[in-house]
């Protein structure tokens, strides 16, 4: 359990902040950056950032740092974000709309390539420069455009039917900001993301100290 | 380490989750829920549900399940839900908005009060029914309301300014989705929303296996 090759959920999930601050320093012409200031931008203690970057199999040098570019490229290999992944959204409503117009994706190595709906007035408008197609069209487009991840943002009664969609069309990872718990194959793995999951951090943090360093975000 | 009441990031932020399917489960007349039905909505091991809701103190009958009203009851007083925490939202663009138009949060015992923007064309409009208010008002009204939570939607570049005014007013939590690491006064907590996270964790996901059943989510 202690083998830092185990990719713990904290980590992977803080991953993305590394990236982002390694690439401000990098476009600022830094680099090299030592763990105690990785610690301080992340709010973790130092065990901790190193524990988390191991798991790229970059270690960094004892009193001297972690090279930028080769923990930046490291990060990028390791989330498989080296080549960019296309990926359609369904339901371009407010939070699909913000996901849309969200510029730090990209270099997430996302790109949204499509936007889909049932609403007549969205369907054939651009949302962000990304065309809104029909929702009936899903299938068949995810199909020939030959995408493999889908991003589910309709109400939780209609997330199953776009889900089969999805995968009907080849989509073989679904985000999922629906509420609701999807049924697909076995060889489509669905992230679901629960917003109200970073309410209940915050709220146990506002009223209890957690246990140790590792816990915290 | 393997103590059930240390509590687990993953394990806190699944909360909401449970949450979600107890109260449908008890809108529907459900009274007991067994392990393996739980098991099955989470797309998690028995044992990984067991350990979470081990959590709020509440253990389940062996053979027949955890009573449905108990364990909401449990979950809402481990997170400090049970009573509605108000907040105050700064930053009505598509996020803030897409955030403010969110229904469940009053089930997790969260109202947002009131919303603050820079945009003259925002500012005295509503927004989902929430007033949008000039954000030199920040600090004054977060103070006269006395609320305690404060969510910051805003460019990276203006968060640390709303942190400061948040604070100065009393704020003593932040969910803060800017990508940027925000410097506040040992009293106030932090809980930064790192939206690329979840994304982080699909592409893992699509990518490997996890280790081992507790790595899921």
């Amino acid at each position: 359990m202690a083998n830092v090759k185990v990719p713990k959920l904290p980590t992977i999930r803080r991953l993305p902040t590394y990236l982002y601050k390694l690439s401000e320093m990098r476009k600022a012409g830094i680099s090299i950056v030592a763990t105690p200031e990785l610690a301080r931008y992340m709010n973790l203690g130092e065990i901790v950032i190193r524990k988390d970057l191991a798991i790229t199999g970059v270690t960094g040098q004892p009193g001297v740092g972690y090279k930028v570019k080769e923990l930046i490229d490291a990060i990028k290999s390791y989330l498989n974000w080296d080549n960019a992944s296309e990926a359609v959204l369904v339901g371009a409503g407010s939070l699909g709309s913000a996901l849309l117009g969200y510029e730090g994706f990209e270099e997430y190595g996302l790109k949204i390539i499509a936007a889909f709906d049932v609403n007549p007035e969205k369907i054939g408008t651009e949302i962000h420069g990304r065309s809104v197609f029909d929702i009936d069209r899903l299938e068949e487009l995810v199909g020939r455009l030959q995408v493999r991840m889908g991003i589910i943002c309709v109400p939780a009664t209609y997330a199953q039917d776009v889900a089969d969609a999805m995968v009907a069309g080849g989509i073989k990872g679904i985000w999922n900001f629906a509420n609701v718990s999807l049924k697909v194959p076995d060889d489509v793995v669905v992230q679901r993301e629960v917003i109200a999951g970073g309410l209940a951090v915050l709220s146990v943090k506002m009223n209890r100290k957690f246990a140790d360093e590792e816990q915290q975000e």
